[in-house]
């Protein structure tokens, strides 16, 4: 067959151009007769590279001079622990849980310290986000922990919370990129790249240059350090060069696409065309609170699992793939990235109505 | 121009055939309508990629079943936080220090416990290895480390050391896959892809069972345990997909030509070619004691830094790139890894030969 419309949660779709880029320069970058695979992370052609990545990631995201941009090996796991082991100078921090990926890096923080829920979502099964406008947030608390839209769930925060001038500290990866973001309102924003924006095997660390310091918990992995790192602009050791230089690629796709504004403007018209159905149908319906919808992640269900099993394989069929629910929901879920077109959106509302009629 | 003879010591050349099956799967991978690089993790083709991928590696290395082969992320700078965090239950560990690589293992491990050097060759500039023999290894070491084929330096272990019974760990990066290995005569043996394999961004570990357990040093992130990764197949987070996916390639390759015990043959063969001339040529010569000449990285020297600089520059005119020695040894360069083809190394002496008579 042709491509498919994938609604992967990750690793998830990506441009078109950027994969034929890919497969053009394979076996010579830009006159090098090299592979981009195949070139040492210290020539001049690759600094190029990692340098004009960082540079449009900054424009893109409008990053001011005082946050360092890192490209790390490890994924949001790593992170999980890294994250306190450079923060927790007081070995205490505040999470707010409101999913499965929160959970696990509240989790991880109990390694390091005192790491507290002070808001959850779990009584309903993560289906809303809770009030965080006023949070018992500890006065030695070295930051609060968000997951800023939450990829199993399908929900995402409409408002930062109020952190009591404490460091917030966000995971965005399945949301990165997909809107514009003010930076400053951030100690330290993270996301792996395999949801939105790459390949898997990196994830970019925004963080401002006060909370990169020496001073990090005994036992620290060199690595683990953002001081390691950020002195060494993500090339202390061997980065994924590989994955850099494709994230670049899909950097420069987001800038000629008119940058996040305009793709937060694509991504509302995408989850509209969803939801709009969702909310019109009497087979079909949305999992979470309309207010906090995300426009990346959307499960629904019908009433009966034979019915979902029966819709997820027919649309298999007919070429939209990767629609089944995580199993803590059920159901299906179509994760519309910046990637997925439009069109495949509309196609995939055609094909449940067509689905809903005969049914 | 056309495709280069790159002797880069990693990232480094990779075997064409691979490269034009990236670019020709690059948009859709064996008629799924998907790249690699889109394709969830938990789906039944990606699962298929890894388990090849996991099963060409033990047949090429003959793994036996009491091993486990771990895909990571974070390259050999990870393992050398991972290794001590997981191997040192009595906080003691006896390091083979053969030059820079195995010197920052060292120094990573120190954080941990008590790390100790029972051989240098830094003496002569890691020109050698040291008589291991006969080592003062200690009674309660949890394990001796050594790192194999020293990229910088060009050196290679004939002999594994004497661990007097204790736990063997090395580090293979850049002799990955280059030569037949009893892995029963190592506890772990692991390395970064980069060099020998495949694209940058994966370690692989492989490790024998009893070695894997729950009981690590506090402080250790849950990505870095190995007993994490080993029940789970790689598969705990979201593993370096495409990565393994090209390595899965590489493997097949290697089988394709013959084989670990042909690649062997066939490296003995180029580095022959190469190490001969050098004894021969009055202009240019080997930095290394003969007896422990690396198969994979061949540092050599003019008198002159002048001539040296004239050399590189020439070369690259002529197509054989990245050959500049590293600044610890000076000169150039010639890392000759699998993907490198006997011809490359033929045409670059035949160059020599030319500048020789010249100068």
């Amino acid at each position: 067959m042709g491509r498919v419309y994938n609604f992967s949660a990750g690793p998830a779709v990506m441009p078109e151009e950027v994969l034929k880029t890919c497969a053009e320069e394979m076996l010579d970058y830009h006159g090098t007769g090299q592979s981009v695979m195949e070139m040492s992370h210290r020539s001049k052609v690759f600094e190029e590279i990692i340098q004009t990545a960082e540079k449009d990631f900054r424009e893109l995201c409008g990053i001011p001079d005082n946050y360092k941009v890192l490209f790390l090996q490890g994924g949001a796991w790593t992170q999980f622990a890294a994250i306190p082991m450079n923060l927790m100078k007081n070995r205490v921090a505040d999470y707010i849980i409101t999913g499965q990926w929160a959970k696990k890096a509240w989790s991880e923080a109990k390694l390091y310290g005192d790491a507290r829920a002070v808001a959850s979502s779990e009584d309903r099964n993560f289906t809303y986000i809770p009030d965080v406008s006023d949070l018992p947030i500890r006065e030695e608390a070295d930051y609060v922990y968000i997951c800023q839209n939450n990829t199993i769930y399908g929900t995402r925060y409409t408002s930062l919370p109020d952190t009591k001038g404490k460091t917030l500290v966000s995971d965005v990866s399945s949301m990165f990129l997909s809107e514009p973001v003010d930076i400053t309102k951030y100690g330290l924003m993270y996301g792996g790249v395999q949801k939105n924006v790459g390949p898997a095997g990196m994830a970019i660390v925004v963080i401002r240059e006060d909370l990169i310091t020496e001073d990090v918990l005994p036992g620290t992995p060199t690595l683990l350090k953002y001081k390691t790192q950020a002195d060494n602009g993500s090339l202390f050791n061997t980065p994924p060069c590989y994955t850099i230089y494709t994230c670049g690629l899909v950097f420069k796709w987001l800038k000629s696409m008119g940058g996040l504004a305009e793709m937060k403007r694509r991504n509302e018209e995408k989850a509209a065309i969803l939801y709009n159905y969702l909310d019109s149908s009497s087979l079909f319906h949305g999992t979470v609170e309309k207010e906090y919808r995300s426009l990346m992640n959307v499960p629904f269900v019908t009433d009966q699992d034979e019915i979902n099993k029966r819709f997820i394989a027919e649309a298999e069929e007919n070429g939209f793939v990767n629609l089944k629910g995580h199993r803590s929901v059920g159901g299906m879920r179509a994760s519309i990235y910046n990637a997925m077109p439009r069109e495949g959106v509309e196609k995939l509302v055609q094909f449940m109505e067509d689905f809903e009629k005969k049914i």
